[in-house]
């Protein structure tokens, strides 16, 4: 078994996941790990509900700091220490010291590639005005919390529908702020179908968020001292003290991609199911690498917090000599805007029609509790199953307390390969408080018979 | 195809939801339900939270009245009609109309036995007493709401440490009472091992429940009148002006052994997996009936609400000439105590020895949202997995708001046969509001790997 030192790029969720792992099976082995940024092992997830004052402290953010790892697990985590390049030949790596400006190179028998990924900036006029920000790291959440703090900005403008925008439209309202939202798209959450999402855009409304669909952003523009003022769109100027983008990520592979490991999915680093390049001894986890997409059934990019723990616990296992293959993802997916919880697994009926998977799709209004029941609240289920065979393709739901966590239910299903009949007839739980006698995900799976 | 006239037995969940579907395959057959109350289609599970004042009134836990069943879908439901005897040679049934006593006999081409479960009451002196009730019809569960209203007990005791037991405890501490619970078990819930269940009874002690265990009912005491003063157990006398007993129930299956229909697990009616009695023609469905345990691989008597609906359609679809099997049940449950949520499915650890399948189990505390995320709370889960295989035998949750529908994902699982590395690498939903990273039932997997 090779237990040679391991080195790590990047200190988050599947960096410090596998060197943990490592470190549980080899008690001596080397392990060090390089992040540029100041933190380790954070909730990025996190950083909305930050923003809003329901965390006190972006402190509680953090998992694990960099000196509880150095000092209880032994790993050699180095902040402030940015890889500059991988050299696949002599096997090391180039690593700046951010704070002193020094470089020097470190040797590795293994290196875990787990640099994350990036929100993606358009290029557009004055996109660095103060103001505008995107979220990627801790410190850039608690630049926005700051910038709120200190600025007390009044009216807030969120580009991009997706997870951080709902997040960040309720995060900001809390704040006090006016909020409008904008998407090129006809519906918010790109990931879930028009008929599904329509529910969010019409609570984001009746909170008092102006919403803005099929809107492009074309610019932004300044006060004299390049202080943001406005967000001009294909078809208005919307006033902004605050802009928020969320228009979705890219990897982290330039590092890769220099050093000539392959790409795959959308620019993601190409991985086997074990989590290893086309490089020898040179692994890759978490938002920076590809995954199985177990219904698709071909590598995606799905950047998400779960995806990387599970691949850090893979890449550790492998690393340690053992033998564990990621089996795959759903791109399940929740969050909540208010009281209105949404969630998504599997294939929407776009990503299905892409695809070309012949499906049948039923969408049913259910309550999440008994229809007596104080507390009771709406919920919609939608259900995707192939035609031919009936099994089940994706599930989307939006509803009051307790909805969405359901499609946990719907994911396990889609896992195993069952049918909607099967899930029709799966003995699920029931009682007045938390369900209807037929579940709302078992309604749906009815109306597919 | 055989659309000859169909008579049911018992007007509740299964029966009504069997005549449903007939009647939606049939438009035209004849269709008679026959039910010795006064009610059709009513939520028993809901009685708890009436009698604590939760629901506004018991007309609410009507799901379908019977004229509506007589207008919109032509079935002659005919409450206070109770089936006296089940001749099978001559495909006709006695039936006593109670308002008129008159008896008559009704022909039948196909016959579905939905008579239900009843409470188990032991035969204890003064179990006749004014003030001790079970639950079990919609008319029981009225009687206790007009007691606690009209008669203002004081002090409550109830016999069993089940779902009904742990429910009413709630619901009579929300009435005012001083509630006392005894169960001859060591812990309360005996359908989940004591580890898990110590939870319940210190949260039910925590509220004011003074719960005794290992502690049987000897007897009742009354005053001159008749009426309850106190409970005798094999330790204490209990003062007590209202009882309340769950301790069980048993099938209505007396009909059916009178008629010479095999009976089968715990004295339920015998079914195959279409719902077919041992006699052609003679259906039985709902807590009279048997069910298939996925885990057990044998037939078993679980009377709830679920199971009765899923096979209620079952029949309905195999008399209607269609082919469909139910699957089979794992114990699928869960309740609450005030903010405590419970749930179980598939196998304890106790019914695991007891068949005789060799198993490991891992207990896990918890949270239920992010560590740092506001509401967040404990929750404790047990799983077990098959030694051999690691495939899923059950598991148990006990924790505060949004714990227990976590069940399902067990459920799914263990329905798919999935193993206990297989639920550590599933993609399930993970945001700040809904859970850590690692879903608890992840964490309770990755500590049977």
């Amino acid at each position: 078994m090779n237990t040679g030192k391991l080195v790590v790029i990047g200190g988050d969720a599947a960096g410090m996941s596998a060197a943990s792992k490592v470190r549980r099976e080899h008690p001596d082995r080397e392990i060090v790990v390089f992040e540029r940024g100041r933190h380790t092992s954070y909730a990025a997830c996190g950083m909305p509900y930050f923003i809003a004052g329901q965390v006190e402290s972006s402190d509680r953010l953090i998992a694990r700091r960099p000196e509880v790892f150095r000092e209880k697990q032994n790993i050699d985590v180095r902040t402030l220490h940015e890889v500059l390049q991988i050299d696949t030949e002599q096997r090391r790596v180039q690593v700046r010291e951010l704070e002193q400006d020094a470089t020097f190179w470190e040797d590795w028998d293994h290196l875990l590639i787990a640099t994350g990924a990036s929100p993606i900036v358009p290029d557009l006029p004055n996109i660095d005005a103060d103001g505008i920000f995107s979220l990627s790291t801790l410190q850039s959440g608690i630049e926005v919390f700051e910038y709120v703090e200190n600025r007390s900005p009044k009216k807030a403008v969120i580009v991009g529908g997706g997870y951080i925008g709902i997040e960040m439209a309720e995060a900001l309202l809390e704040r006090g702020l006016e909020v409008a939202l904008i998407d090129m798209a006809p519906e918010v959450m790109v990931s879930m179908d028009a008929d599904v999402a329509e529910s969010i855009s019409q609570a984001m409304r009746d909170a008092g968020v102006r919403v803005f669909l099929r809107e492009k952003l074309e610019r932004f523009e300044t006060d004299a001292n390049g202080t943001l003022r406005a967000v001009v769109t294909d078809r208005q100027t919307l006033e902004a003290d605050l802009v928020i983008l969320g228009i979705g990520v890219r990897p982290n592979a330039e590092l890769a991609e220099a050093a000539g490991i392959d790409l795959g999915a959308n620019g993601a680093i190409k991985v086997n199911k074990r989590l290893e390049t086309s490089v020898p001894r040179i692994w890759a986890a978490g938002d920076c690498a590809e995954s199985f997409h177990l219904v698709k059934e071909r590598q995606v990019f799905i950047a998400l917090g779960t995806v990387a723990n599970k691949h850090g616990l893979v890449a550790g296992i492998n690393i340690s000599g053992g033998t564990m293959e990621f089996p795959g993802v759903l791109g399940t997916a929740i969050t909540r805007f208010q009281d209105l919880e949404i969630s998504r697994t599997g294939l929407s009926a776009s990503e299905a029609e892409e695809i070309g998977i012949p499906f049948r799709a039923r969408t049913v209004d259910a309550l999440t509790r008994s229809h007596y029941f104080p507390g009771t609240a709406k919920v919609k289920v939608k259900l995707l199953a192939e035609e031919a065979t009936g099994r089940l393709l994706g599930g989307q739901i939006v509803g009051g307390t307790g909805a969405a966590k359901r499609i946990d239910t719907i994911a396990a299903a889609i896992t195993a390969g069952l049918t909607a009949e099967q899930l029709v007839y799966m003995d699920l739980s029931y009682a007045p408080p938390f369900s209807p006698v037929w579940d709302p995900v078992q309604t749906a799976a009815r109306t597919l018979l």
